[in-house]
């Protein structure tokens, strides 16, 4: 092992259970497997899992925990098996850590890695911090392309893959058909911008929040409807001649909505769910049986990544559009207040640059 | 037109409202669409789905109807229009009919056809009786193939391209894989038979009824399980080292049913309703959201009709061991009592001739 | 029947052989099957397919044949067994006639449907006249959607589909992919501007006339290569850091551009063939028996056409880019020469106005 | 790195140029990067390549080199970034190694893994020996089931993988669907055998030598052709009522038998290539270019190997009937002239016991 920086404490976003977080010393990271490399941030994010860990609502989630599992960096240490990488390489972490042998990455599923998936800022510390470990680093980092956006890249860690997987491929989102994202926060907008790769016919966007809703038209919505009079479904069938849509995305991750993408679905349509789910919801199977429909779950699998980096070199996409804030990484505190107050501050992606 | 027969009055089954049935003469079907076809009927058989209409469950099906949606006969006159047959051709009833035209037909959801769909024996007069109109016969019937067993065409209108379709096909079957099939009556059984044209490795039938499992077991289920004592889940679990089956198919249609498939589905499974479900089901996304599961519905299409009869032509299902009962049609009322009483009868399909 | 005019005579481009053809006069077409149309042409327009015909390439078309398979109209007269449209009607008429029923069209393969495919102006007589009937109207005319501008929709009858189904789906062109197009006529083109539904990183235009590529350039190619210093493999190649390109194109239709593909074809890639060969070409099995790739044929099927004009409604694709010249329908013979001398006139497709 | 054998020298079938083998003494292999693993062989065969390789045919392949690629054994000892395996443990050992970290890798498509693919008895040394080095051992080895029957595995090493991959599922064989196989030795009867998995109506088999057919006709074929005659495409085209096949598998390797799949393949069908070319082959596109085919080439990827296993773990294939000879390991020259003379000796595949 050869490391660039011989620092041995780092500051860190630090979770102290429910309600509780500090930016405070840590031990630093250090290579503990070989196949793990350690990296130092120098941009990361706050996802809307982290508001949902503080809350006490993922008990993997342990206190003493870093979190965070977004972020590009620079390779200060590898162990001795990772091949692909050296002290020094740009890298865009991914938020899924995939070893790459197991059962479920041999098939793509790199989310259901046995030794890794969703484990950084989750069941390891994580990537809101000086310096992270990351498992798996030949198969869970990428290398940033020369002259490339680094703020665009942090877009890739989780978001745009989460939409774009979870949501688009899921949701077989085709050239000239019909879709509506029912959400337009952060993950509904990248599901937005994702899903025009595929030259969607109709856009419909369906939130609470008349501001997200502008965004969402000048991310490309064709159509918006705000839910908030209760009669979205009545307003999306007219704009859709009462066929409903051929692919409705699921991305609260309540009840409601979920339930308004089952009365919204065209025959042979598909549900496409990104919504992190905390309890049961009704599937009117006594309407639905004879639909044709389909309805796919997923926790991203970042499978995508090498597409979406080709993607944004070919400048078919912004991904900076979801950029709304930017701060010191000395400055989390601060950036978990305006992310957390997104009604107000309008937030929807904060860069953190260390 | 050109009719083959003369006969003005015909005996068929009539449905008279709830818990009432008559066999009893009726006007002779006649050529009322140009693309329509009058079948002398020589073979019939009964449905389930006959049995909820004599419930009263399905609304759609109105007094006065003769039921019946599955048969073989003979030609006996055709519309101006119709061009594929011709009066003494023998053809296969679909249970679907398919107009060929519309936005549904044209991708092969002919369950959907706005002027078809399932409308034999539920919203028109069916094939319970000596003779029936079938609509858009061109696209509806098919040749039977010289020398073809007619009782096991019989199980090519409805059961078999139903298992295999909404089961089989929708669950994505694939070699070496697990499938549990929940539900061993007669559409659970076309699954299982129909499943093997992928070589799955384990086929696991689950019922309540011990002899269903027996007879599964004689069908090619490699294990059985006998969900009587409410531990139909740790019993899979074993069978399958905790991963649960790739596919899971619900042929019953109650939510206990299929929420058993949720909690038997392994990451990245597939779970195919083929149930005809009347009340809604508990769908437990805050266990599955981040599974990678499918859940698939559908109203068979019989657009798989030609590839069953090519696989039947070639030995490859014996369709007819799902025949437990053989009945003069003139005997049908007899024929309905013995298939209404299945857990005493063990009857699965009844064959009712002309 | 119900006719909408009454004259017995129309105009008409006739082919009479090898270098001859004629706007004459020739009976007006009248319904001859229950499910035929007849259109009165508004726009045509000459297919590249044409001048092969007139250069007596095609032995299928007979002296005495009105040529021309591409047009929009108004409906004149009906069969009794249309039922999807009226006399007044506006139509697009498909370049190929489906029956909607045979083993072919039941596949989405209309192309080789057993009583139509493409027939108009080749095996029966075609658009480029005054009146036109249609065989299997129902399922080979599509509504003009209000509103739609007619000059786009003459592109959707043959050239978009062509380039959309046997280039662009046939050649899975995928978000970030790299693209090579081998002939930037109009079929090209029309594979070059259908491409972009799925955003692929580089679309790299191959030709030998500069001003296509020029133009090329405007309708969305990344890259260009002029051919015509026999160097086109070693510029591909330094463009795709010797990759190749993971769909190749084949737009022309002679070995040279063929096997232009088979060199610059990536491992795991897909050469797509839309043009028409007169010959054998070498395939180099001995270099490309390991290398994971696919070569496709396709007679458009115009399966693609409700995509297609999907996607025109919702204005992502601009069809009357490829219009260069238009002309009255009258003048058909200067137009002729215009197209037929594309080097110098610089014409793609031209309009034909009745 | 811990070893289990402390042997220096092992015997090995070793290559010394066209025409020229021997089995004498070499150094035993060790383990060179943290991610080899060096096994004991217990049970290898040759392949046809092992032919062509001592013919002279493959440059790559340069004299010194242990020839074999085939193989099941025990874990001698490991390099320190091996996790799924330890010494002792018993490996079915693949002809591909794959890294699963490169671009190729993430695809599925081992066999252009950038630091691995065919490399077994080709550029590094292979399985013909009492060791063998296995590179990217966690990714390229696999348990052996609990009482699996190692001869049956050694078949899963290469031949049932290339015969399946290549041929089978690239060929998109269906239930019911029509299927000609050009080629009856081991590859061509791999791909019969695993044919099966997926119920066609037909399987055709063609080649020259009675024996192979009537071989065919026990592992499945439903019909055999001797092309001797030069009549193959008009007995097959009477066997298809003039269709042609669904799929043609190409098992051979010359023109003469891959224009011979080119007349047969039906209109959508699809030419799977498996044979290893040495020369181009004429492609007709002049008939081909508007009959919707597809033709594939592929080196096999073994990505399947864990389907197989399954397959194989749930009895519905019988490897063991490709096996004819079993020699014991030192007694390879033998086997190797067994094996080379399979006119005479009707060799299909033979089985090496250390």
């Amino acid at each position: 092992m050869n490391a660039m920086t011989t620092v041995s404490t780092i500051k860190a976003l630090v979770y102290h259970g429910p309600g509780k977080k500090a930016w405070e010393e840590h031990a630093k990271p250090v290579v503990i497997n070989p196949t793990d490399a350690v990296v130092r941030i120098t941009k990361t994010t706050i996802c809307g899992t982290d508001l949902h860990i503080l809350k006490g609502d993922l008990p993997s989630c342990t206190p003493g925990r870093i979190l965070g599992h977004e972020g590009v960096g620079v390779i200060d240490s590898v162990g001795s098996a990772v091949t692909a990488f050296k002290v020094g390489d740009r890298v865009l972490i991914s938020c899924v850590s995939a070893c790459g042998k197991c059962e479920y990455c041999r098939k793509g599923m790199f989310s259901h890695c046995t030794t890794g998936g969703w484990i950084l800022g989750n069941t390891i510390d994580g990537c809101q911090a000086e310096f992270v470990r990351t498992p798996h680093a030949d198969t869970s980092l990428y290398p940033i392309p020369e002259g490339a956006d680094e703020e665009a890249l942090v877009m890739l860690s989780d978001i745009l893959p989460t939409g774009f997987e979870c949501g688009v491929l899921n949701g077989k989102v085709q050239p000239g058909a019909t879709l509506a994202i029912v959400g337009a926060g952060p993950v509904g907008l990248a599901a937005l911008l994702t899903a025009q790769f595929y030259s969607p016919g109709e856009i419909i966007m369906i939130d609470l929040d008349d501001n997200r809703l502008e965004t969402s038209k000048r991310f490309g919505a064709t159509q918006t409807i705000n839910s908030g009079d209760g009669k979205a479904v009545e307003a999306l069938m007219k704009l859709t001649d009462n066929r409903g849509v051929d692919t409705a995305i699921e991305a609260v991750g309540i009840p409601a909505t979920f339930e308004l993408c089952e009365q919204i679905i065209a025959a042979g349509g598909v549900i496409a769910n990104i919504g992190v789910h905390g309890v049961p919801v009704a599937l009117h199977l006594e309407r639905l049986w004879d639909r044709n429909i389909s309805i796919t779950t997923r926790l991203v699998d970042t499978v995508s990544t090498p597409m979406l980096l080709n993607v944004l070199k070919a400048k078919r996409i912004e991904p900076k559009r979801l950029i709304t804030h930017r701060f010191k990484l000395t400055d989390i505190l601060q950036a978990y207040e305006t992310f957390g107050d997104a009604a107000k501050t309008k937030a929807l992606k904060v860069i953190l640059e260390a």
